[in-house]
């Protein structure tokens, strides 16, 4: 278990927070700060959105949002037992096979 | 940089899809993902949701779906040069502060 | 067109929004919207929710969530010409198609 | 009630799906449908977003996924007993007092 998956844990426990934190109460407190960080973007104009780092508050809100969503995805998986890493690592090798660099350079469509 | 973010970096540049991970585009393929994640979920009831992973089939999928939501989280910290790790922490901290474990023990009130 | 989508057009109108209702925009608008709609729900027990809208407070906050989806959900429909009671009428004819009711009677597999 | 959500009652009705039609899991439903949404469009440049409806297989998915969370959107009113038309209105009235055309015109900045 990495440092921050136990912090997180630490700091659900500390509150006696697990009775709330069940895999569906987790997934929808993800998808609702998801919706947070989607939001600081929403009205940016993809250049504005690119340089959003650039300003101080906004740069903040977004480094807090992407922090939340951080905390809940471990948290999330912390509790269903799954490696965020290890899950992530085998999805990339999955998607690579889909998508095959020669095959796709320079393409977003979908396979 | 971590393994994970050199990993998915690699994996886009390969691929010569810098041009479409950006910001608002990340946050949105992000929010996607995490679309699907909740979709895994919608109809569990919460015992159901928490012995998911027991299921061969349902628990694949979801450790397929956490897996592209933190692909996704990842690129959009590397390209707005956030470390993800850092930020969910220094959220933690400040959260802490805000819920102080011994008045907030048991309560999912929002404060 | 119908009354909404007129009241809605005409308050952005007069704002002098419509250089930010874009689609790529509204669609983000209404996904940072539906997370704060799930964010009243996420610690909420399925009973807990089931009777959400008989605390004063918590179904005044639903309440407006859901205007506030309704709202850019219809704002995107105009931008994109299109009359949200149809698709939505057409999708259901489809998917009564897939979901014959003789055969997923009770159960909520996907197909 | 009109047309929309008597149409989609019965069509929930008639599968015994009431048991899973509870809020929670109809939020959830309606978040997973906008993320779907969302990814027809995340990989999209602002132009190629606004020609969308042009592009006859993009848009018909386009209208498919916008048919599929106005439903969600139509069900979840009707369970939690709410005018989805009287909430949009209320909530408009409510926004423009908080953002009068004068002040506001031109900006997207929060209030």
């Amino acid at each position: 278990m990495n440092d921050l998956t136990a912090r997180v844990r630490a700091f659900a426990e500390e509150r006696d927070w697990q009775q709330f934190h069940k895999p569906k109460n987790l997934v929808m407190a993800l998808a609702g700060e998801v919706g947070e960080l989607v939001a600081e973007f929403q009205w940016l104009t993809p250049e504005q959105a690119g340089a959003v780092m650039d300003d101080a508050e906004a740069g903040a809100r977004v480094r807090a949002e992407i922090g939340d969503v951080m905390i809940y995805l471990t948290r999330l998986a912390d509790v269903l037992d799954i490696d965020l890493e290890e899950a992530a690592l085998a999805k990339l090798t999955e998607v690579a096979v889909r998508y095959p660099a020669e095959k796709v350079r320079g393409s977003a469509a979908k396979r």
